[in-house]
């Protein structure tokens, strides 16, 4: 199970139907919260996303409108009786914000947080690692500190083939053995390899956060072929002026991002709140980049091949 | 036109319907909001409120639930054009609260905001003054620093009888120098006093806003005979305890309080996210103050006779 989902998709505000920057990444049974927009709880209530369950946070940089529902989310996972510590990485700066906001507001947590500069790691390099899948830092250009996410899977195993096994007369109970690689022997003394029963894994699966960011070709490296990209589109081309001002893009900015990179599938969000019909911003992206799609408040994305 | 728009009814954290604390005043084309949770801004452009003229906000206390909203409203103002100055009138360290996430956001307001700390008032005091209504500090009993506000109208006009002038034969030019009060001698050397056409003004309505606050028979006397008192009720008869520890109400004692003060109507909000079903605390209520309502998310309640 790898798939995204998206609580909010508006820029700077929220507006009807579009809260600020949130999005949830679900690996297996883990929990991914990217950037924390005021109202992201309220969202998440709304959306049905397991909230008490986040493994981590990460935060692309620190802008109101990524970050402002931080404090509260932390107080009521508190106010749940959260328990376990919750690792954040984010620009350093969120602890004096943090610890502010929490010192003036009588706010104590029940559980541990552990805040992971981004500014301590290098573009490209790795800043958590579970044994499936690692995060690493992207370049991106914003008129401030601002980092994009890589999530990629890892250690992908090879994987078991159950009619191969049966066409060799591999009684079930060995199956555990070979799935895990072990070369075994029949109870009739017939050797089996487990490459014999065994196909190469699948590829990697990956998803690369982009928010945000002008049009920036020093990110295309960093993100080569992933299944999904999210990319920032905060104008259409009407307004290009005021996206290179901002230090945002344009739809036909991310798409030429998404061409470039060869990646899967494109994933556009962070909407200025002029554009009520983002059907410019569609087809100025898809005419680039025709595997586009425009993020939906609360809809979930599947990351596959 | 003087009514209470209610934004959100949860205590400490939103539930899917019930946002955290935040009401706008409107009296007569002047708006005032009083506290300003997490989520304000998403819940007045769902309701349809006119947040971009607010006249001046009031923050009772610096719980999280009751300010988080504060920075993304005021930055959303910003983004809107406002030029207008804004007045808060709040404990004062919301100040370092706001200077701090002001500057860890890079946010920059296109208007001046001035704080005006409560501290520097005793309660009964009137804070905030127009020509025609004026704001009084109300004593509450919380865990931290927390005061009430008392909004009444002041300076009531008589009011021109129409049918008095008309069966005195007064042509209808003269009538806006009667309304303000002047004496008049008609073309035929009648002389007319304003009191002859005027009759006694309204009596001056009021709402107290009260929340958060353990029981508190001290408030009674300030809030005397007002026309709506909004009052928190987090708690049922069955979390009495509860509401003693966490220096919060019952829906019983808000309703007592109501009536020792013999206020015209009674509002219940702050409820705790445990109810998901109100009417525990609307039952209990009324066996003490029968007139007694449940705030609702978005609901308007007139403030009359």
């Amino acid at each position: 199970m790898f798939h995204l989902q998206v609580l909010g998709t508006s820029s700077a505000m929220p507006i009807p139907g579009r809260g600020t920057t949130a999005q949830v990444l679900t690996y297996n049974d883990k929990h991914y919260l990217i950037d924390c927009g005021e109202g992201t709880q309220t969202q998440m209530m709304r959306f049905k996303t397991k909230m008490h369950r986040l493994d981590a946070l990460f935060i692309s940089h620190l802008h109101g409108d990524h970050i402002l529902g931080l404090p509260g989310l932390l107080s009521s996972f508190s106010l749940e009786g959260r328990e376990k510590a919750l690792k954040i990485y984010a620009p350093a700066a969120i602890k004096t914000l943090l610890d502010t906001v929490f010192q003036l507001t009588y706010s104590y947590l029940s559980y541990p947080i552990e805040i992971i500069p981004l500014e301590d790691f290098q573009v490209g390099n790795v800043v958590f690692e579970t044994d499936s899948l690692e995060v690493r830092l992207l370049p991106l250009k914003h008129r401030i500190y601002c980092r994009g996410f890589l999530f990629k899977e890892i250690n992908k195993k090879p994987k078991f083939d159950f009619y191969k096994a049966k066409a060799l007369d591999i009684p079930n109970n060995y199956f555990h053995l070979l799935k895990l690689g072990n070369n075994i022997t029949l109870e009739d003394g017939t050797f089996i390899q487990a490459e014999q029963v065994l196909n190469p894994p699948d590829l990697p699966k990956s998803f690369a956060y982009c928010s945000d960011t002008a049009f920036y070709p020093d990110l295309i490296p960093h993100i080569v072929g992933v299944n999904l990209l999210y990319h920032e589109a905060t104008f259409a081309n009407d307004q290009q002026k005021r996206a290179k001002e901002t230090a945002h893009s344009t739809a036909e900015q991310a798409a030429t991002i998404a061409q470039n990179a060869a990646v899967k599938q494109l994933l556009l969000g962070h909407f200025s709140a002029r554009y009520k019909d983002l059907t410019p911003l569609w087809n100025e992206a898809k005419a680039i980049f025709p595997n586009t799609l425009l993020a939906n408040d609360g809809e979930t994305y599947p990351i596959n091949d």
